[in-house]
């Protein structure tokens, strides 16, 4: 394999219902809206017609997530290639936020302090209450993951404690052993995947927007030190898509 | 769990392309056919309506299984379930059949040559060459099988003879170890799983069709023995696909 040549590509999965409504989702198991499912297919093209081939793709245990990388592994026409689903790539849990929307939230918090529980670095929003239909301690796919793992409401920095681990003990042996890498995973997994690649500052991480259905691809060398990185659409297609996410009433 | 629950689930991917053009198929990666993804959508409104959950799945990594899978988890709201991909649960590989249709077979082997292909345990078809272009040899989803033990052409019970390693080394324990299993894969693979099971003999087991799209449900003691054995959609249905899969031209 070329050193040049990325063996890392992370995707953040496109649209979803949410998304659209504007609603805060987190751990909410909402699917993509046609224009997410486009956003998919365009990111599969990218990918194939750069060339690029994949040993093992990752994803979280969320929908949205997991049709993205689906669509792309139909458009490189590798279905095949084995995938590996971990809650640990899911987003950020918005806590009792989840299903509000931005004037329903602002309603009943104030502006304010929806801005800084979505800008800020380490303040979690508030906690879902432990008996919460929406709680993950209810929800069969976690049932294997000890419940003090589970968390009900997130901060960024939250999210990227839980995020490293999977990192960590997973996703760098892997790319250590020579294997190339697709991840289809969300706003926040992503930005903590990017942080930790490229050293970015706790002050920093809550500014960088993570645009959606845009492969983003790196090259590690045997040390995961980052030789390369680049969106495969060209940087300007991926700062006005991130422009676009950060107008968006909330990113997440 | 209670012992009269299935624990095990197997299903026969929908009708693929050359199925439809009746063409010896193997280990080709043919998509399935608009009736193919319906029979599909039908398998998994019939186990979701069953009321039956899973805790992981098999596949083959042959696309029209995988879709057939992605299609049931979909129906069952269940995207996040694991999915493990095993080239063991592959179809009956067709060597230098594959490809042909019925006439064409016919034409160069002659029709009781072929019949024997398609109807003996232990007779295998003429074998691929080393370096045919369709070689498992030269495709990558391959690559990380020891070479010897990829096959240039199967009868059935060569067939079997690869799916029972998978079975005694990933699924058999999975099973013991309390998990409930939904496995999509193809005709020869599924005949080989429910010849182990049902104790059926060399003699008999050619002439048992697995009908597409069908979920065959075991409940299965801790020692893997059939406590109970069901097509979800009743037997005489059952019965009626799967003689009509025995009057195609080639059940494969």
């Amino acid at each position: 394999m070329p050193t040049d040549t990325p063996n890392l590509i992370l995707v953040r999965h496109g649209q979803s219902q949410w998304n659209l409504e504007n609603r805060f989702t987190g751990w909410i198991d909402v699917p993509l809206t046609e224009q997410g499912v486009a956003e998919a297919h365009s990111a599969g093209r990218q990918i194939r017609e750069a060339g690029i081939e994949f040993d093992v793709a990752w994803t979280s245990v969320l929908k949205r997530a997991i049709h993205t990388l689906w669509i792309i592994l139909d458009e490189l026409d590798a279905p095949w290639l084995p995938v590996h689903r971990d809650w640990r790539l899911n987003e950020r849990h918005y806590g009792g936020l989840q299903g509000l929307n931005k004037a329903e939230t602002a309603a009943i918090h104030g502006d304010d302090q929806v801005h800084i529980w979505r800008r800020s670095y380490d303040i979690p929003p508030p906690l879902l209450e432990d008996d919460h239909p929406d709680h993950p301690r209810l929800d069969r796919r976690y049932a294997r993951v000890p419940p003090d793992q589970l968390p009900a409401a997130e901060s960024l920095k939250l999210t990227l404690e839980r995020v490293l681990p999977c990192w960590d003990s997973e996703i760098a042996p892997a790319l250590q052993s020579g294997q190339r890498l697709l991840i289809a995973a969300h706003g926040n997994s992503i930005r903590a995947i990017v942080k930790h690649l490229e050293s970015i500052s706790d002050d920093e991480i809550p500014n960088l927007n993570i645009p959606t259905g845009m492969p983003l691809a790196y090259t590690l060398d045997a040390n995961l030190q980052v030789v390369d990185r680049r969106y495969l659409a060209g940087e300007q297609a991926a700062a006005e898509a991130a422009a676009a996410v950060a107008a968006q009433g909330r990113a997440t």
